[in-house]
């Protein structure tokens, strides 16, 4: 069975606009780099969703929620991109993090989360600044419900301070972004390949 | 004229439930504090409101923000409210902070943007941990708006580490609480009534 | 009398090569623009001064921090300068930021920590990233410790993401710079004046 | 060969009074759980070692640094522990980061620094609030300079907001700081033997 990366673009921008967004690029770069190793990717553009608020699994009616969580854990790996405003993350990244929380109470009878196993990295753009902070909160949440990280698991790019350049209109793309790109790739689908193979061990 | 406060409760919670917001309480707390100096509040509950995803002061058709933001821009202090997930704010607490990057660009003709002059504070409450990480990232993205802060601009209450107590069960208010709340209504008042007298200067 | 800022450099290089610390150039860019309006300013050096460990405010024998201390509530202003490592203050910045949590419990008898009536500006230079994360961290614990904000209380400058220019090699100063530079002399210059009249109330 | 794991105290407290640091407490029982498991453990108290600022890996004469770099590099586990001040890492828990910094420059010549395959865990302790944010900032810079991490990399006390109760006077260990602890030893564990037998590949 081949692996599976599933990739959740956080972008403001409406889906219908998404061949704009500075996240989408990156997002593909890397799952580029996937699929050179065979891996199967695949982008949920989030924007125009109803993703409802809420911390459990499914808030009710209409709740756009329980099917991208089926394909999170359908996948061996989450790609989680999302870009800066004000140095943070966006509010739909934000989101889906708090719907993940309820992976939190949704464990085996062994005390292991659902989550557990997944591999998890981060795709960040802006125009300046931010995304040492934005993968810090990135990290952090997605360690808390059940993701493991390995090193260096962050693809991003910003301008220089106050700029107003977009990822997207930069031709190239930057070596050190494609090297980044490359040592994400690597790393993530090595340990995602191990943990398939290797579940974490339960409460006795 | 007396002073007006505005205060946001970014509360997951449906305004039906508004009642057993936690965070609602907190800032009901606030706001009676402001009351007894004659400060005139009023509680906008986003959950529900469709605050559409962008960073323009009108994202178009059925844009919930014009109405919150020329709220905010009538009062003289701005309280956001936000319940703690995953030791950081809510998405909702997110989306307003992401739609007031647009002062950045509403600036009069001597470089002012449209929200100087304003104090804002902020109230947080949770199960367990996360306070000061959350004031850290409203302080920063509020004052990146255009905001002042007066010392100590908190009030808040979180268990302890791993409880699921909720604040809206607490009785009564711990003293400390009580404390704090006090401490932050008379600094950002003070701040408040200065800055409405002598506004900040432009370029020259 | 004339105001006075009082600057902290928490750059990691020792004192004899403060002239290559680009920490060092923003902040007197800063204080340049404060003695335009008659401010006297001071640059304390903090490498190689022997701030001990601890959260009083005196360590003991040979610690270096009463006298910081002392500058810093002799001034109206101050300047907390510090690169960016890892996406994150300086230790050094850390460790001063430690020793004002003493003015917590260094209260007047209505409840005023020592503090007060002083207000706090960021100067915060990196390669790459990382400037409104420190800032966020900075606002916090300066705001926690007593300090007031005026809007847009940062001057900072990152280069292009994982790029190597440093700061002091940049020629001539990106207008950026110098026009965040000037918001923030003007808008924390004002709000040290009002403070400096209108002294925070106390507790009844 | 057994499992090493090394443990930082990143206390504020002097080596003389490591016995009341609720942080060693910490790290006691997360390395008594990696004892069952058969892996050795060693605690460095850093508070009063003589670590140079600097981002090199070797500050010159009397930095204590190289030392406990050598140790981190003979473990397969990195075990941080701090305590928290104003919601953040203590400046000693910075230091110690900012020396791993120059990790990201050691790298093989098939571009995988000198750390990689080792794996990091957290031990987070304070009076009230902060936990989070810590781990959020500790994850990021030990991710950055090549750390692995397995879920729930953190073992962390704190209590209700604004109180002063330190961990060290709590008996027993809360049950949830326990279970906490041993699913922080069951899963890092797991990853480090997975990545000690299977190293992450290099550039081709």
């Amino acid at each position: 069975m081949p692996m599976k990366a599933v990739a959740l673009n956080a972008s403001l921008k409406p889906a219908g606009q998404s061949q704009k967004s500075s996240t989408r690029r990156m997002i593909e770069l890397v799952l580029a780099g996937f699929e050179e190793h065979g891996v199967e990717g695949e982008i949920v553009h989030l924007s125009g969703l109803d993703i409802k608020p809420g911390v459990t699994s499914d808030e009710g009616d209409g709740d756009a929620w329980p099917d991208i969580r089926r394909k999170i854990l359908t996948a061996d790996i989450l790609l989680l991109g999302t870009p800066i405003w004000l140095g943070q993350p966006s509010s739909i990244c934000k989101r889906v993090l708090e719907r993940m929380d309820a992976f939190l109470g949704e464990t085996d009878d062994e005390g292991r989360m659902v989550s557990y196993g997944r591999v998890a990295a981060v795709a960040i753009v802006g125009n300046e600044d931010g995304a040492h902070h934005v993968s810090a909160e990135l990290y952090q949440a997605l360690n808390d419900v059940g993701f493991s990280l390995a090193p260096n698991a962050v693809a991003y790019w910003v301008g220089e301070a106050m700029n107003a350049t977009d990822f997207i209109e930069l031709e190239p793309v930057p070596d050190k972004v494609t090297n980044t790109v490359s040592m994400l790739v690597r790393n993530t689908l090595h340990l995602a390949r191990l943990l398939r193979d290797n579940a974490y061990p339960g409460e006795k």
